[in-house]
C-alpha cells in the first residue's frame, strides 16, 4: 500500500515563538465538559453493550448532550440545588438487532449516571439533576464490522479532516497539567476545590498569565477567610507548578471576578457553574487535545460521544494528535509539528487523501534530516488506525 | 355553632343486599396508584418543606403526576427494562417567601425518588424510571394559615362535594385487604409478587369472584413452573383471606390472560405494567378510600396530591370517609351508611352548605333511635377537620 | 344467541325525586376537557390513519395527555401569554405495518393543532401552547379487525364495566345544555365568553342554583363596566335557558369568587384558565355522557382517547348510555333508568357477561309491562355494538 | 484615548498561497445552522422585546439551542415526516422588570417559528417540528445599558477573544458565495433544491475541489430521472458561479454518496437532514463569518443567540470580522489580513488588552507604507463598537 503522506515545513513561526500566545482548559466540572464527558461515557457504554451482546460495534452516534443550568442557593458551610440541572443526551443507537431489544437508553442513563457521579461527585443523581434521554432509531444498514475477531478498517463515509499537534508550548503546558492536577491531587487535599475549574493562558513575549476560575464547593467552606485561604490555596499551588514548565515571568490569578465587599464569590453547591446559569453541549468546548488553541488550526468537529468505529471526523482528530506525539517523542529536532489528515469518500480510512506533516524543525535541523523518519511513522500510525477506536472503547483516551 | 347536619334514610337497599356488586383496586404498583403515590409524596414533602422553612404551609397543588410506560425484556431469572419509564411531577407551588428560594423541584425529585424505592423497590431510579418536574409558580397571596401554632379553619373557595360511605361490604373488604396482605405480608416472604396486583371483586347474589392480575418478577421466577407455582400460592393466600371476611361461595382467579402454550405470561422486570405499555396517571384509580365501587356514590376529585390545607375537594373526600368510619364505628345498627360533604364557597369549611349521612339501619333498628347519636359524632368530626390536615400532612392517612 | 340481559326495578328513587341533587359540567375550555378532548381528536385521526393506509384500525391508545398550566397576562383590551401551557399527549401505537412506516406523531400533533385550533381559537398554537408527544410503540400482535370491510366483534381482553343512565334530570339536562348553548349560540355573538366554562348545578328540593364560571376574553372587554355586562349577559342568558326546561325555583350565579374591589376578575387571554396555573388531563373531568354526577354509578373509566374498537372500557361506557337512551326514547313511562354492561373476558364483547336495565317506572306503569319492550331494545343496541366504534371514529358521539 | 493596536507582519503565508486550503460552509437548513439561526432569531426577538418595554436590552443569553433529529419518509412526488423533529430553545432571560412580566417563552418560542417559516418552509411548525423551550431567569442584576437613548460601552465581564480576517479566498468566497446563492436565486427557480446545503471546498495547488451536499424536497422530484436532472442542474450552477471567482481549475461534485442501482439518493421531505438523524446544536458549525476554515486560526465561541449588548466573545468574533473587511476595502496592497481581538476585565470593551491587525502584503508593498492607514481603521471601528450590537439586534450582519 502506498499511502499519500507529505511531510513540508510549515510555513509560520513555531508557536512557542510567537508573540502572542493564547491557551485555555475548561476542566471537567465546566458544564460544557460535562456534556463532553457525558456523551463520550454514553459512547463507550454502549459500545461496550453491543460488543457484549452482539460481538460486534453497531451503530450509534451519541454526540449531541445538551445541558440546561439549574438554580441554586449556596451558603458557606453548605447550601442547596433549588432547581435541578437537566441533561438531555441526544443521539441515533440500534435498539433491536437479530430480534433482540437492546437497552440502549437505560444503559445510556446508567453510563451518565456513574460518569457524573465520579466527575461531580457533590451533585446528586435525580435530585440536583435530572436526565432524559432521547435516542433515535440508528440506521440498521450502516453497519462497520469492529468486533472482537475482526477489526476491519472501515471505509470513509465522509469528507472529514482532523488535524493535531505536538509538542506542547509551554502555555499549553502548564494550562492543560494545571486543570489536570487541581482536578486530581489538590482536590484530594482539598475538597473545597469543585471540579468546575477554567484555565485561561495567555503568554505576551516572556510573560505568561494564568487565569483560573475556580469554583469553591459551600459545605467544605465556612465563611469569607476561609474562601480567601482557599483561593490563596490555588493560586499558590497553580504557580508552583508553572513554575516547573516554564522558566519565564508567570503571573496567576483566581477567580478575579470575586467582589468581597459586595459578598460576590466563587461559590458553589455542587462544584459547578451549571448549578446556577450555565448551560453546556457538547463540542463547544475543549478540542480533542484537551485545549482550546487559536494560535494554532482547529476542527471544529465534536469528538466526545462519537462513534469510534466509524466516524472519520473523531478518528482523524484523535489520529493525528496521536500521530503528532508520536513523532515528536521519537525523531529530535522539531519545534512545532502539525499534522492533518483529509479523508477521502470510499477509500479505507487508513488511506486517507492526504496525510500532511508540517513542521518548523529547531535551528540546526533540516527538514530533509527527519523526514523519512516521520514518514515511517506517520506511516505505521496510519497503519494501526484500529486501535484508535479500541483505545476510546476502552477509554484509555481522553476526548476533551 | 350550628352546623347544617340531615341525617335521613338512604332510599336503596345496603349496597351488601344489592344483586350485583362490582368492587376493584389498584395495587400501590399499578401505573395509576404509582402517579397517586408520587403526587401524594411530593405533596407531603411540600407541606413540611413549608412548615421547616417559613412555620406554615404555603401554596402549592401537586395533582397532576403523569407517567409515560417504558419498555422491557423481562425473562426468567432476570430480564432488564429497555427504555426507561418517564414521570412528570406536574403542579404549582410557591417558589420564593420572603425573600428567601425554597427548593421545591428538588424536595419533589427527592420525595418522589424516596417513594417509588420503597414502593416499587426494583426499579432503579435514574435509569429504569426517569423522573422529571414542571412546577409553575403558585400564587404568593393565596396563603390560608396552617402552621405551627396556628391552625384557623379556611375558607371554603369552591363548590366542592365528597363522599364517604361505611361499613365496607364484604366484597369491598376482601378487595381492599387482599391488596393490602398481598403487598406487606405476603410479599415479604415472596419476592417474585411485584406491586402491581389489581384486584377485581364481583358479587352475584351469594356468589363473590375475585380476579387477581398479578406482575411477577423475573428475577425471582425460573421458569414457568416456578411461575406457575407462584400464580398458584397467589391464589391460595388470596383464596384463605377471602374466607375471613365472609361465608359466601368465593373463587379467585389469578393472571386469568395467561397463555403458558403461548409462553405469554405476567412476567416483569420490575414488578409493575408500566415497565411495558402501561401509562398512568392522577386521579384514575383508586377514590380516597382505596377502592372504585361503580355501586357507590362517587367523587371524580383526584385527592392525591392537592394542598391538604385549603382543597376543599381533598378535604371533603377525606373527612367524608372519616366521618362515616367513626359513625359506624361507634353507633351500632347501621347497615350501609353514606356521608354526603358539600361546600360553601366564603364558609368557614367546618360549616358545609349540606353536611348529610343517608343510613340504611338494620332490619331492628329505626332511624329515631340513632338519629341523635349520628349528629353528634358528625358535628365532632368537622369541628375537628383541620385534622384531616395535620395527619395528611404526616402521613396517617393513604388517598388512594 | 342468547344475551344475558337483566331488567329489574331499580331499588331507590328516581334523581329527579331525592331531595339533593348535584350535577357538574365542565365546558371544553377547561383543562381537564381540553385535555379529553385532545386525547380523543388524537384517537380518531389515529383510526383514520389506519383505515387510509391499511384498510383496518391497528393497535393503538392515546389516552393519557397531560395539561401543564402556563402563565399569562390578562389586561383589559388585550393581554398576552407569558409562559406558554404545555400539552405531552402520551400512549402508544403501532408505527410500521407490512414494512411501512407509519406517521403516527405528526398525525397526533396535527389531529391536536386542529382540535385546538377551534376548540380555543384565542390560542395560539405553537407559541401560547407547545404540544409534544410520546407515543410508545403500540403491540403489533394485539390486532382486531375493524375495517373497510369486515367489523368483527372483537372479544373482550378485560373485565370491564359500563353505565348509562337516562332521561337526564332537568338539573342534568340545564347544566349540559347551558354549556353546550354557551359555548355556541351564544359565543358566535358574544366573543368574550371564552370557552372554559364551568357550571355547577345543585338542586335542594324544588330549588335549582346553577353557578357558573365564565372566563372572559380580555381582548373583547374594554374595562370593568363591559366585564360586568358581559357577567350579567351570560346570567340573564343561561337563567332564560334553563326556565326551558324546568318549571322549578331556578338562581343563576356567575363567577361569584370576582372581587370588582380588589380589581380580581375573571379575566383571561384565550379564554382557558388552563392559561394562568390551572392543570388538567384526561378522566378527570366530565363522564362520557358529558356530566359529573355524583348521585348516579360513575366509572371511573377514561373514554377519551382509547381505542374504540376493542378498549371495552369505553365502548361499554358509550353503549350503555345509548342503550340508555334508546330505551327511554322508545318505551313510555321510564321516570329513571340505569344501565349496567360487565364484560366477560375472552367472550365476544356483544355477549356481556351481564346487562342489566334497572328502572323506576312513572307510578301509574308497571315494570312487567314495559319489561319485554326493553329487553329487546337492549338486545338490538348489544347486536349493533360495531355502531359504536363506527360513530366514535367519525365523530358523531362525543366522549366527555 | 490611546487604544492598544498593533499592527504587525503575518508570519506565514497567505491562505490564498498555501499549497492546501479545505474550507466548508453548513448551509441554512443544515441542523447545526438551524439551531444557529434559530438561537440568533431569538436573541434578537429578545433584544427588541426588552427595546419596546422597558427601552433598554435586559441580560439574556440564549446561545444553545438543541435540536434532536425526526424521523421522515420521503419519496418521490412526496413523502412525509413520520416523527417530528425536536427543538429545544436553551437559556436564560429576565421575566420580570419592574413588576411587569415579559413574556420571554412566547416571544422565544414565535421567533423561533418565524424564522423556521422563512428558512425551512417544507417544514410545518408544530407538526414536523416541535419546538420547546427552557429560559431560566437571568440574572437581574447583570444590567448593561444598550437603551434608545444611551449607549454606553459596556466593561468586559470575561477575557475572550476574537479573530478575524480578509479578504476571502477564493476558495472561501466560492464555497460561501455558492450557499447563498444556491439558497436565494438559485432556489427560487429550483423548488425542489432544499435550504441543507453542504459544501466543502478542497484545493491543492492550482486545482479546486467543491463538494456539494444538496437535500433536494421529493414533493418537486417525481423520480430518479428528475432527481438526476435536479443533480446536474446544481452542479452546473456551482461550477459556473465557480469560474466567476476563480481561474484556477474547479471540478463540482454533488451528492456523491448517492447510489442509483441501491436507489440511495439524497431525497428529503423537508430539504433538511434534520428530518432524519441528524441532530444539531449551536455553535458546531459556521463560524461568525459564515464559514469553516481550518487553515486559520478559529474563535471556539458560539456567536449566535449571544447577548449582542455585553457577550465580548460575540462582539468580539464580528468587530474582528468587520474590522478586517473595512481595512482591506479600504486600503490596498494586503494580500492577507488577520486581526485579533482580546478583552481585559474590568476595562471597556472598545479599549481591549490587545487589537493586531497581522498582514501579509501584496509583493510590491511594505508593511510600512499602510500601517498608518490600517491604524486609523482600526482605531476608528473599535471606536464604534455599539454600532456592532445595534446592527445584531436589527439583523443586519449573520451570526453563521
Amino acid at each position: 500500500m502506498d499511502r499519500n503522506i507529505q511531510v513540508s515545513r510549515l510555513d509560520r513561526q513555531a508557536v512557542e515563538d510567537q508573540e502572542v500566545e493564547i491557551v485555555e482548559r475548561k476542566g471537567i466540572g465546566h458544564p460544557d465538559s460535562i456534556c463532553d464527558g457525558v456523551a463520550e461515557s454514553v459512547s463507550r457504554a454502549l459500545s461496550q453493550l453491543y460488543l457484549d451482546r452482539v460481538g460486534k460495534v453497531l451503530h450509534y452516534n451519541t454526540d449531541e448532550t445538551q445541558l440546561v443550568a439549574g438554580r441554586a442557593a449556596p451558603a458557606f458551610g453548605g447550601g442547596e440545588v433549588v432547581e435541578p440541572i437537566y441533561i438531555l443526551i441526544v443521539g441515533r443507537a440500534t435498539k433491536e438487532y437479530d430480534g433482540e431489544q437492546l437497552p440502549v437508553d437505560s444503559t445510556a442513563l446508567a453510563a451518565a449516571r456513574d460518569y457524573l457521579s465520579e466527575a461531580i461527585p457533590e451533585l446528586e443523581y435525580g435530585t440536583d439533576v435530572v436526565v432524559d434521554v432521547k435516542l433515535g432509531e440508528g440506521s440498521g444498514d450502516l453497519q462497520d464490522v469492529f468486533g472482537e475477531e475482526t477489526q476491519e478498517v472501515p471505509m470513509a463515509n465522509d469528507t472529514s479532516f482532523g488535524v493535531g499537534h505536538a509538542p506542547l508550548t509551554e502555555t499549553e503546558t502548564i494550562v492543560y497539567e494545571a486543570e489536570r492536577a487541581l482536578n486530581t491531587t489538590y482536590h484530594d487535599d482539598h475538597p473545597e476545590l469543585g471540579p468546575d475549574v477554567k484555565i485561561m493562558g495567555k503568554r505576551e513575549g516572556d510573560r505568561i498569565d494564568i487565569t483560573v476560575a475556580a469554583a469553591m464547593v459551600d459545605a467544605y467552606v465556612d465563611g469569607l477567610d476561609e474562601y480567601d485561604d482557599a483561593v490563596a490555596s490555588v493560586r499558590e499551588y497553580v504557580d508552583d507548578l508553572a513554575r516547573e514548565y516554564t522558566d519565564r515571568e508567570v503571573h496567576v490569578d483566581v477567580n478575579t471576578a470575586d467582589d468581597y465587599d459586595e459578598g460576590s464569590v466563587y461559590l458553589t453547591v455542587t462544584g459547578t457553574s451549571a448549578e446556577q446559569g450555565d448551560d453546556g453541549s457538547v463540542g463547544r468546548g475543549n478540542r480533542a487535545n484537551g485545549l482550546i488553541t487559536p494560535n494554532r488550526p482547529m476542527s471544529m468537529e465534536a469528538t466526545s460521544g462519537k462513534n469510534p468505529v466509524n466516524h472519520i471526523g473523531k478518528i482523524y482528530n484523535l489520529l493525528s494528535t496521536r500521530v503528532a506525539e508520536s513523532v515528536t517523542s521519537e525523531v529530535d529536532g522539531i519545534r512545532d509539528l502539525q499534522v492533518r489528515l483529509l479523508s477521502q469518500i470510499g477509500r479505507p480510512i487508513d488511506e486517507p487523501h492526504v496525510a500532511d506533516a508540517q513542521i518548523v524543525t529547531e535551528d540546526d535541523v533540516a527538514l530533509g534530516d527527519i523526514e523519512e523518519d516521520v514518514l515511517a511513522i506517520v506511516d505505521r500510525e496510519l497503519a494501526d488506525v484500529t486501535d484508535v477506536t479500541r483505545s476510546v472503547i476502552e477509554g484509555d483516551v481522553s476526548t476533551f
